[in-house]
């Protein structure tokens, strides 16, 4: 800081002192850790649109060899050690796309602690230990930003940063795993599950072991750094219980449809009366509702604000170029200076009480009095009953019907399934889905 | 600046020095211009919000006994006197919220010759004058911020500035004006455009003189100012030629029906080959399309990026709450001394050419021969027919009938048109609308 005060520590001479110019100095110089799809995607934007203020310097990956493209010029330095490029004097930023808690998480420590910025895409990191390296990145004079966390190309995290800051958001709704929003959109159309994530994963959308993804992990990591921008609280993720998407099947697509609706997996949290609710998991959705606007891969985030009302981001949430536009972009953010509008947070625990409709599909070997059993269960929750369905063509052994409640919290519904479950004709569990209306 | 060297000659430098930390100093002291109905929602943020570094301090207003509420505070200055607040030591940001070219330019002027930053909502001001006005800025080292002159709540302006400044935008089309919006939308469910001109004029929603909104002034105002962030073109908005609403009817909207579309204002701008084109107007829009989905005065834009592909934002476009948080969204990231990422932008000429299909409504003397001279002025201009609708039910001395036609050249098209208009047939002119697909 050369001694002088700290512009933000004054708001009115931070707005005096910050001016953008055209960058006309030493650009800011990268180091990419990571050359997978968004890695070699990030290095062909910085070489093809030469952006102001950016240079990429180097590149580490664990197997240089094996990776080494022709196109990257011969000034930029590969390396497979990561520890001289943290060490580094001539880095100014790490990109970090390696992934996961470890080592990534070391080396954004390592990167930090050196006074570095970092750029990454690493919801994972970012929603365990986003606020602690934060505040390292502040301690140490560095910045670090993660727009390419949630949502990939879709500016969500810019959105609520900087257009949103002055609003109160009091709910957030988002499809923010491709992955299953692929495996659903592509289920609504008559493909099995089986096959389907078969295709995404011959597509590379899906792992070979899909669970973070159909688990609903990878979604709820995404969830908590949003809420911790938009709803202002600091949450553990795994607080946020997910449902898997494997529970839902042809059946529930078939009965959803009958209902004006189809299934998305959605992640949601809203703040009401101090408390903060989130889930993820398969839900319904009105097939007019922006929801059911998501196709395939594509990502969709809607905020609501106490003053601005609704507002929907919706775009390529993954992939390498819409993901590393998102990098690139942050990195110009540093290149401009261009600071974060932070708005204080709070640790806050998570429940998963919510109060909605609910859809409730059922599969038994019928007998005379399962619905009388069913309904009795309900009522003793003093939940409602919207509707009972029952189509045609299934078999008496293997019957499935649905039925839709009016809006009821969760741990009522949770306290009647209970009850429900101890039935001895439930072929399989019964499948409560959360009705977004 | 205290001497210093300016942090963003450096944008390594500017990457360590631009920390945000918790503000704890004085906060920047607001002087709010205009107190209708976006600024009296500002004030009410503001005061109920308390955001950390934001104070109000001013309320400039030509008739203060008129618009004085009792809720603002002792504290704040209620004056009639705009020169005095201008001249003021103790204002670091006006808030301009009049609207229109004069005297709010001349405010912002004084505003930003005196050092002060300007957040402004006025989209004319900043769509004739922004590049002007910015370098004023940078000049007397104050900041312009407008995140509330295009979409109001809807984040498109951060979105565009932070998120995607690392993409290359090449298209951008949106729905920039809910007054259009909500008449075209009314009409589409039935109404005639009189009787839903009056009830917006009594909801508020247009003005007594509609002509700034359904001629597509207010539109091609808002995306000039797109245009500069988007595709970094400079432009003259007057070279954007708008075409207005009032010439749809409800028979097109039922044509339009039939081809599977509604009918929506649409501002839209494309680069291609370094030449730019950009319009203004009623559109045929899929209904299965993010177009579509916009109901009342909701604001939709829709930015294609090179490497991110469509980005979709939407929400309300207008309205005292959303506007005043696009308002004091800039005001905190001023506080927080959060510099915009300027990507350089060159001034370019506009032209009218698409190439997309078109909708073509003729009204006309129903006489033998009329189909064939129509489809010869086209054929002449190698422009080939999709479809030619005609409904049943109207009379043969105003018959309305629909031409669709494949992709062609805008120019191409009005030499059609030209030759057309020269048939004593037609009754009115006859009405060209571009097909969204």
């Amino acid at each position: 800081m050369k001694g002088s005060v700290s512009p933000q520590e004054n708001p009115a001479q931070a707005a005096k002192e910050s001016h953008a110019n055209v960058l006309t100095q030493r650009p800011l110089r990268i180091a990419l850790f990571g050359f997978g799809t968004v890695g070699s995607s990030v290095a062909r934007i910085l070489l093809e649109s030469q952006p102001q203020g950016l240079e990429l310097t180097h590149i580490f990956n664990r197997n240089v060899t094996r990776k080494r493209v022709d196109w990257i010029p011969a000034s930029v330095e590969w390396t497979e050690d990561a520890d001289a490029v943290l060490a580094s004097k001539d880095v100014d930023v790490v990109v970090e796309l390696a992934g996961g808690l470890d080592p990534a998480g070391k080396w954004v420590r390592g990167a930090l602690d050196a006074g570095m910025s970092v750029v990454t895409a690493n919801k994972k990191l970012i929603a365990y230990h986003g606020v602690e390296l934060e505040r390292l990145a502040a301690k140490q004079g560095g910045h670090l930003k993660y727009g390419a966390a949630v949502a990939g190309g879709i500016p969500v995290i810019p959105g609520l940063e900087q257009g949103l800051a002055g609003d109160r958001i009091t709910r957030i709704e988002g499809i923010l795993n491709g992955t299953c929003n692929f495996i659903l959109s592509k289920m609504d159309e008559g493909a099995d599950y089986e096959t389907v994530l078969a295709t995404a994963q011959a597509k590379g959308y899906a792992e070979a072991d899909p669970t973070e993804d159909v688990g609903g992990f990878d979604a709820r990591a995404k969830l908590a750094i949003l809420m911790r921008l938009a709803l202002r609280v600091i949450v553990d993720p795994e607080e946020i219980v997910p449902q898997a998407i494997t529970a839902v099947k042809a059946v529930d697509f078939s009965y959803a449809r009958d209902l004006g609706c189809t299934i998305r997996q959605v992640a949601r949290a809203e703040q009401n009366n101090g408390s903060v609710a989130a889930t993820v998991g398969p839900m319904l959705v009105d097939l007019h509702s922006p929801m059911a606007w998501s196709r395939g891969t594509e990502n969709m985030v809607i905020v609501s604000g106490h003053y601005g009302g609704d507002v929907v981001f919706s775009g390529h949430g993954a992939g390498g170029h819409p993901t590393a536009v998102a990098v690139v972009s942050d990195l110009l953010a540093l290149a401009h200076g261009s600071r974060r509008v932070e708005i204080p947070s709070a640790p806050a625990s998570v429940t998963a009480e919510f109060e909605v409709p609910h859809y409730i599909r059922f599969l038994v070997a019928d007998r005379p009095g399962i619905v009388a059993a069913i309904t009795a269960a309900l009522a003793r929750e003093q939940i409602n009953i919207r509707a009972i369905v029952q189509k045609s063509g299934y078999p008496a052994q293997a019957l499935p019907f649905v039925v839709t409640v009016e809006p009821c919290k969760s741990s009522a519904l949770e306290r009647a399934l209970a009850s429900i479950r101890t039935l001895d004709c439930l072929l399989v569990e019964p499948l409560a889905l959360q009705i977004l209306e």
